[in-house]
C-alpha cells in the first residue's frame, strides 16, 4: 500500500473553506454572505488554473456570480478552466479578454458566437471542445469536474437548502458533480426565505449562499410570436404533419426553437385534426413550454411534456396544466435539461429542428465563417440513439425503410430514430441553405479544430424538409442518390439548379422526394389562416389569459 | 379554452394521501409509519392498472416493499404495470403469476431470466419491452412516468429526508420522475435517523417512509475472485492492454462485469507497467467500485471513477480514496447510474464487455433459448455516442480507420468509440460463443418481439477479442470481410473452422486481425503471475486491509 495522499481534493476544500472564513470573518453566517462579500468569497477559494463551472444556461444566468469573477484580479485570478453550456453574457467573455480565465469548454454560445471567434482566433481563448449538453454533463463526472461551481437559484433558506423553480435547467448536474468530488459550490438567489416552496437542492450540497442584488437573468428564448410566421412555413408545416407525422405515427417527439416548428405546433389543433389526427400524433413531448403549444394543449392534444427549463411568462399556465407538465408540490414547473436530453435521446422518436446551412451530403451546420455558435441540444437529440432498445411503430418503419434491401450487419433489423432538418431554401438576406460545402470547414481550420464544427451529420438525418418538399434520405442507397436527394429540394439555390433532372424525378418516383402535391398537401391552403393563434394576443387568449408574455413581445 | 379538468393527476394523489391517511390512521406520524402498517398502506394508494415502479436496481432492492406488494389481494390491486430496472427477486415475477401485475418494461433480469421467459410464454406477462437503463430512465420522463414508485434508501430522518448512502443507483432518477408528475414516493429505509449523515432525497420529494424489518438486500456483483481468473483470460487481458488501450491511448473507459476484465484490471500495474503506459492509458472511468481494480488504484493509475452504484465490502476503502470516488461530505460513495451511464455514454472512449453469442455479423447477445435475460447498461455503453462533439486522441483514430477511403456521407470526418466484445471462442460446457444464428431470433419469435433482443449490434462493434486476436472492424470494407474477421478469430468453433484461409490471412496482412504475435504478445507470459493480486486475500492486502469482501468471497 502506498504512502500516497488519498484526500488532496480534501485538503484542497478545507483550505479553501477555511480561507474564505477569514476572508469573510462575521460575513459568513453558517453558508449565508451579503452580496457585497462576494468579491472577497471568490478570491479567497480561487486558485490560479481551477475549473469553474459557471453557471450559463440556455436561459437562467448566475449574472451576479459572473460579474463577481470578472471583477476579479487577474493578477491573483488567472488562468481558470471555464466548463459551462451557454457562454450569453458578455461577462463570460470578458473572463478571457482581461486573462482571469484561458480555457473553455462549452456547448453554445448564440449570442456571443462573433466575439468567441475573435477571441479564438487572437489566442486569448483555447476552446477544449464544443459539446452538446448532456455531453458536457457527462464529462462533468469524468474529465472536466469543476473545482468550483458558481450557480443560480430562485431562493435558498437558511439551512442553505436551494429552490430552483421553474428553471432548474443544469442546476442539479452541476451541483451533484462538484458537491461530490471535493469541489465548492455557490449559488446566487435571488431571495433568501423562511420556508422554500420545496427543495430543490438540498443545502448538504452547496457551500455558500449569496442573495444577488437583483434577479437573475431569464431569457424568454423559446417564445415565438405567430405574427412573424409566413405562409411558407405554414406549407412546411403541412407537409410535417401529413407526410412525417401522420406517415409515422410519431407520438413522441422533441421541437428545436424556430418560427418553423412554431408553424408546427400551431396547426396541430387546426390541420392536424383535419386530418383526424388527434390522439394519433404528438402526445408525449421533451420540450421547453413553448408558447406556441398553448392551442394544441387546451384542444386536448398534449398528454405530457417534460422540460429542459422554462419559458417567461409561462408560469401560471404551467401552474394551471398540472397534467400535462412536471411540477412540484408548489405547483411550479421542475424542469431538468439533463434528464429531458435524455428523455430527447432516447424516449423520442423523432426530432426536428432548422439550420443555416446543408451540405451534399447531408450535413448541417450552425457555425458560419466567423461566428462559433455551438451546437446546444441538437446533436444529443439530433442522432440516431443506437443504445435504443425499445420499439415504437414510427422507429421500426423507419428503421426498416434505412434497412430495406441492404445486407450483412446493414440488414440486422433494428429500428432508426426520425431526424428531420427543416430549413427553406434560402435563409435571411437571401443567402442560401443548401451549399457545396459548410463553412464549418473554413472556422475548423481558422480555429484549429480537429473536426469541422457539424451540428447533425448526414448520416443521422433522415429527412430534409423544405418549401419544395420532403427528401427521405432513408430510402437513398449510394452517394449520388443521396446528393440529388439534397439538390432536389434545394430549390432554386446553386446546389438545387445543378440537380440532375432525370434523377431528382427517379427519387421522386420512388417516393425519395415527395411533393407537396404527391402529399396531398394543397400549398392554396397554406395561409395564416391555418394558425391556431395569428399573434401573441391570440396565444394569451387561448390560454384564457394565464399566458403572461414579456413586454417586449407584448403590443396591444 | 375548455372546461377540461387540467388536475386530474393531483387529484388522483390527493385522493390516495386521504384513503392512506383514512386506512393508517394513527399509525401515520408526518411521512412515518411502522413496517406492519406497510400492507394498508400499499392497499389504500395502488389502484388496478397503476403504472408502478418498485425499486429493483442492479444491486440494491427494495425486497421489502416488494414482498409487501406481493401479499396484495388480486382481487384489490390487479393489473399493475411494472416498470423497472432489474427483476431480481422471486417476487419479482410472483407479482405476475399471482395476477397483481400484468405488464412489465424493464433493463435487466439476470438471475429471474428463465422464469421470465416462461411466464411471458405462457402469458402471464406482456413485456413492453427491454431497454438499456438509461433509456428506461428516459421513458419515466416521457411515457413511462410512474404512478405510484416503491423505493430503497439506507435511512430517513423524522422530516423524510432520505440518505441512500452508496447505492444511490437509480433512487434519484426514479423519485423525480414520480414525484413531479403527481405520483407517490414511498420509501423502505434501513434506519430512522436524528440526523442524516448527508441528504440525497429531500424530503419533499418523498410522501411515505416506512422502516424494513430487515436491511434493504444489495447483491455483490462485480466481485470477481482472481484465483479464477485463467491464462487465457490473462491472454487476452494482455491483447487488451496492447493492442487496444495503447494502440488507441484510451484514457476514459468502461469495464464490463467479469473476470475478462478484472484480467485486465490486474494485469494494468504489472503488465501495463512493463509497457510503460501509466498516466498513458485508464485514468478516468465509468465503473462500479471493483475490488479488482484496487492494484491499480494503489498504484496511482486511476484518477477519477464514476460509479453506477457501489459495491458491497468496498465503502471503507472507497472512504479512504476520496480522490478517486466520487464521494459525500459523509466520506460514503455518492453513486447515480444516470449521471454514470450518460459518462458511459459521452464521455468514455471505450466500452469492453462480454457476450454469450455473436453472430457472423458480429452481433451479439445475452438471450439464449429459454432465457430473457435483458441488457443492463451494455447496449447505451456499447454503442457509438453519434451526439458526441468532443475529440480525443482515440476516438478520432477510430473514426479515421472507420472512414478511411470511404465516400460522401460516410466519409464526414468524424470519431467513433471504441467497443469492444471480448469473449472465448467456447464459453462453459463447451458452448461456441460464435454462432451462424443467435438464440435471440428464436427468443424474438417464441416471445412475439417486433426485433431480436441484440445486445450489441454488429453495425457499433468495433473490435473481437478473443485468445486467436483482435479483429478490427473499423477496417473492413464489406459484408464478406466483416464475415471472415469473425470466423478468423472464432478458432475451432464450427464458425471459425469454415473460414476462408486465403481471405483470412489477407485481412492478417492488413491488420485487420491480428494475432497475439503480431501484437508483440508473447502468450508464453500469459501465466496467473502476471496478475497483481492472484486471490481475494490479495486483494484484500492490497487495499490495505480497507477492502471487506463478503464471506462467501472469503475462505482464508
Amino acid at each position: 500500500m502506498s504512502a500516497r495522499d488519498w484526500d488532496q481534493r480534501g485538503a484542497r476544500r478545507r483550505a479553501r473553506l477555511a480561507a474564505a472564513a477569514d476572508a469573510l470573518g462575521g460575513r459568513l453566517q453558517g453558508r449565508h454572505l451579503p452580496a457585497e462579500a462576494a468579491e472577497d468569497l471568490l478570491a479567497a477559494v480561487l486558485r490560479p488554473g481551477d475549473r469553474v463551472c459557471l453557471e450559463g444556461n440556455n436561459q437562467k444566468q448566475a449574472d451576479f456570480l459572473a460579474r463577481t469573477l470578472a471583477a476579479q484580479d487577474p493578477a491573483q485570478v488567472h488562468d481558470l478552466h471555464m466548463v459551462q453550456s451557454v457562454l450569453a453574457l458578455p461577462e463570460h467573455l470578458d473572463l478571457f479578454e482581461c486573462g482571469i480565465a484561458s480555457r473553455l469548454d462549452f456547448s453554445f454560445s448564440g449570442p456571443q458566437g462573433a466575439r468567441l471567434a475573435r477571441l479564438a482566433a487572437g489566442g486569448r481563448i483555447a476552446i477544449g471542445a464544443i459539446h452538446t449538453y448532456l455531453e458536457l454533463f457527462s464529462r462533468y463526472f469524468v474529465d472536466l469536474t469543476p473545482d468550483v461551481a458558481l450557480v443560480c437559484a430562485q431562493a435558498a433558506d437558511a439551512q442553505g437548502n436551494l429552490y430552483t423553480g421553474p428553471n432548474t435547467e443544469d442546476t442539479p448536474a452541476i451541483v451533484e458533480a462538484t458537491a461530490f468530488r471535493g469541489g465548492l459550490v455557490i449559488a446566487q438567489v435571488n431571495e433568501v426565505v423562511e420556508r422554500l416552496p420545496r427543495v430543490d437542492i438540498p443545502a448538504d450540497w452547496v457551500d455558500f449562499v449569496v442573495p444577488a442584488p437583483t434577479p437573475a437573468i431569464v431569457e424568454p428564448l423559446f417564445t415565438r410570436d405567430p405574427a412573424q410566421i409566413s405562409e411558407v412555413q405554414v406549407l412546411m408545416a403541412m407537409m410535417a404533419i401529413k407526410g412525417l407525422y401522420a406517415e409515422y405515427g410519431v407520438q413522441r417527439l422533441n421541437h428545436g426553437i424556430g418560427f418553423d416548428t412554431a408553424a408546427i405546433e400551431l396547426l396541430l389543433p387546426t390541420y392536424g385534426a383535419s386530418l383526424g389526427l388527434q390522439g394519433r400524433i404528438c402526445r408525449h413531448w421533451a420540450l421547453n413550454p413553448h408558447p406556441a403549444l398553448i392551442p394544441a394543449i387546451e384542444a386536448g392534444w398534449v398528454e405530457s411534456i417534460h422540460s429542459f427549463g422554462s419559458e417567461v411568462g409561462m408560469e401560471d399556465y404551467i401552474r394551471a396544466r398540472p397534467d400535462v407538465f412536471f411540477t412540484g408540490a408548489d405547483g411550479s414547473l421542475r424542469s431538468n435539461r439533463a434528464f429531458s436530453q435524455a428523455a430527447g435521446h432516447y424516449a423520442c422518436d423523432l426530432f426536428i429542428g432548422s439550420t443555416l446551412q446543408m451540405d451534399l451530403a447531408a450535413n448541417s451546420s450552425t457555425a458560419t465563417a466567423g461566428r462559433i455558435a455551438g451546437f446546444g441540444g441538437a446533436p444529443n437529440m439530433g442522432a440516431d440513439a443506437r443504445g435504443r432498445r425499445h420499439a415504437s411503430p414510427a422507429w421500426l418503419k423507419a428503421g426498416a425503410q434505412a434497412r430495406a434491401g441492404r445486407s450483412g450487419a446493414a440488414a440486422t433489423p433494428r429500428g432508426t430514430k426520425l431526424v428531420v432538418q427543416m430549413v427553406e431554401t434560402f435563409r435571411e438576406h437571401m443567402q442560401p441553405a443548401f451549399v457545396e460545402h459548410l463553412d464549418a470547414w473554413a472556422l475548423a481550420e481558422q480555429a484549429r479544430m480537429p473536426l469541422p464544427p457539424i451540428m447533425v451529420y448526414g448520416e443521422d438525418v433522415t429527412h430534409i424538409l423544405t418549401e419544395e418538399g420532403i427528401a427521405n434520405l432513408l430510402l437513398v442507397r449510394n452517394d449520388e442518390e443521396r446528393e440529388q436527394a439534397v439538390r432536389g429540394v434545394a430549390g432554386y439555390t446553386p446546389v438545387g439548379l445543378a440537380r440532375d433532372r432525370r434523377m431528382v424525378e427517379n427519387l421522386r418516383d420512388r417516393g425519395v422526394i415527395q411533393r407537396p402535391e404527391d402529399l396531398g398537401v394543397d400549398p392554396r391552403l397554406a395561409t395564416r389562416n391555418l394558425l391556431a393563434a395569428r399573434s401573441m394576443r391570440e396565444l394569451v387568449e387561448a390560454s384564457g389569459g394565464l399566458y403572461r408574455p414579456p413586454a417586449r413581445f407584448r403590443n396591444w
